[in-house]
């Protein structure tokens, strides 16, 4: 168990154990902060939700999220990272809207609904959307290998980490010079990665960022390059770069919280190779609990396991519902599988504490074990 | 003084008088109840930061803020009320996108920088935007009147207050058959109106509804009709209307703070003709004290004066430099004039106290007294 863990765990006693798939839990000290300061942030007399974006405390608080987004990703001066609302849903279309090349067809990866909604949004603006990869043929239950490279493309789009499959990329396709775009909602800031083949990286912040209501984009220089000079302006990315997302009021509160989570990586748990090793305890300890049993079934293959989205069917549908209920009683939160796929799914995001972890192994043995 | 005004002063020790134009201050018993829950909701063990979008207690607050903001309008059934993130400004986009009919122009009035800003968008999408009356002959300190109605456009387009230059329409056009379009980002929720000639009211929150990082549409069935098939999906009115604006994660939080401000607004204020008598009583006494020296001169014409941001010059700006740093010192916060225009301005939305604006006049006086 990690210190940060131990530190939050003492002040648990009313909080339930949270597997929320996003909206997903926050770290407690965050929390706390929030309540500590929402009446007056740092002595301003003001709460943070009544200050102006053009406030210096405003340009604090953004300055410091990018600067510590570009500290844990080991982003060099070519990336520019934005905040723009509307979620990853927004930027299935704002993508080709932007980076889209006249001539060019733009490729995907189809590794489950979210891949598939990018895909479709990218048709919807008469984009020439091929897939040239996909593992729907087995229900997305893993990560495609020997993804096709084709240089002649716009750009590569994958989904780093698919929440209702439980499927994640261990390494990502070499592209060379083919840009490399990808939706890391749910796995941004978990793992360490190299940034230098991507050319655009967006997160909505609602999994291990932040709250609901702000997406992160990190786009690199040379896509900006690309942006279309006649689209409606907030739907630029252009617009962002060069007002350093303040074109028009942002939703500063959901940014504030972001920096505090990026804070806490930083401080707290001490940046993002320690972040790294405790979400590699967590879901070991989850994975190795499933693997040496045979009444709960993991769902994903073992190669491309999620170490952020754990998916797990029980031998039965009644069973699978009696042990939602029962979870629920003894107060182990969101383990219900998405509602397109059913089953069950624990979300061990960054601010899960180990602690949860294995109390949630533990309710999955006794539940085992009351059934004899 | 109101009653509402009277519990909050009891508190504002800490706090400053805030006149910001937006964000802007909130209700202090919105905030104590965000303080008071933010780490457990409703006893759900999660804080509402932390709550799935499609959870019980989410879909409360939801249906809660839609049921509240009918009410407080007087909405009937052919209105949809939905959240959409991107702020006003993506409005300007989505509206000529989603309700211009092809063959037809679409028209505006421009009373400043924002509807500016609306007319640019249109264009930009190509649409025949006409500008059918301005203000701008006299730097948009009036409402121009007289403004003609052509049944052949698509829509006619008004900006309802305008928070740079200090006014604010005192009734609407009488447009018939031709569908009314309104910004009401700053004057939403301050003073009862007709929604019926409306085929569409929009407004960023973070004025008079809440914090910023949502923005409330009203849209009327016969508008939704409009909605081209092929736009993308998060930017056509119908995948909100549909899917009560679910379709994808919404800005949980900042619908919950907006709950809240409209609970306050019904609840302790007692309605929108009690929140329309006290924000009359606050602008009464700052444009009474204005019209009654010589010193400060307010910048907008008198019958098109708005009650939410009253404009003001000293007589020189030296004295404006003065007159802000002076305020700053006395905790009176916001007063600087928009950055395009100078000046000082008073932001006086519905959550701003009596108390505030009669700190904001003793002040005034004060200034001229000590330079005698």
């Amino acid at each position: 168990m990690t210190a940060y863990a131990d530190s939050q765990e003492k002040k648990m006693t009313q909080r339930i154990y949270n597997f929320n798939p996003g909206p997903s839990t926050l770290p407690l000290i965050v929390l706390e902060q929030i309540k500590h300061e929402v009446l007056d942030f740092h002595g301003s007399g003001m709460s943070i939700l009544e200050i102006s974006h053009r406030s210096k405390e405003f340009e604090e608080i953004l300055n410091d999220a990018i600067t510590r987004t570009r500290h844990l990703l080991g982003l060099d001066d070519t990336y520019h990272v934005l905040f723009i609302q509307g979620g990853a849903s927004l930027q299935f279309s704002m993508i080709p809207m932007n980076l889209a090349v006249s001539g060019k067809p733009v490729d995907y990866v189809n590794t489950g609904t979210w891949a598939t909604k990018a895909i479709k949004e990218a048709r919807i603006l008469g984009k020439d959307a091929r897939v040239v990869a996909s593992s729907e043929d087995k229900e997305f239950t893993y990560i495609p290998e020997n993804i096709p490279i084709d240089p002649s493309a716009a750009y590569l789009h994958v989904t780093s980490n698919n929440t209702i499959r439980g499927t994640q990329y261990r390494s990502f396709p070499e592209t060379g010079a083919l840009p490399l775009l990808s939706d890391m909602s749910s796995d941004i800031f978990s793992r360490r990665f190299d940034p230098r083949p991507f050319g655009l990286i967006y997160a909505g912040a609602q999994k291990n960022a932040g709250p609901a209501g702000v997406t992160l984009v990190i786009i690199r220089d040379d896509l900006l390059e690309r942006v279309p000079r006649d689209l409606p302006t907030t739907l630029k990315y252009t617009t962002y770069s060069e007002n350093r997302s303040l074109y028009n009021t942002p939703p500063c509160f959901a940014i504030y919280v972001c920096d505090l989570v990026l804070k806490w990586i930083e401080e707290t748990v001490g940046g993002l190779d320690r972040m790294e090793t405790a979400n590699n305890q967590k879901s070991e300890l989850l994975y190795g609990y499933l693997d040496s049993q045979d009444f709960y079934s993991g769902t994903a293959r073992q190669d491309s396991r999620s170490r952020m989205n754990v998916t797990f069917r029980l031998p039965t549908p009644e069973l699978e519902q009696q042990f939602l209920a029962e979870a629920g009683t003894a107060r182990l939160g969101g383990l219900k599988g998405h509602r397109s796929v059913g089953g069950c799914r624990a979300s061990i995001y960054n601010a899960v504490t180990f602690e949860a972890v294995s109390a949630l192994v533990d309710f999955m043995k006794d539940f085992v074990a009351k059934r004899g």
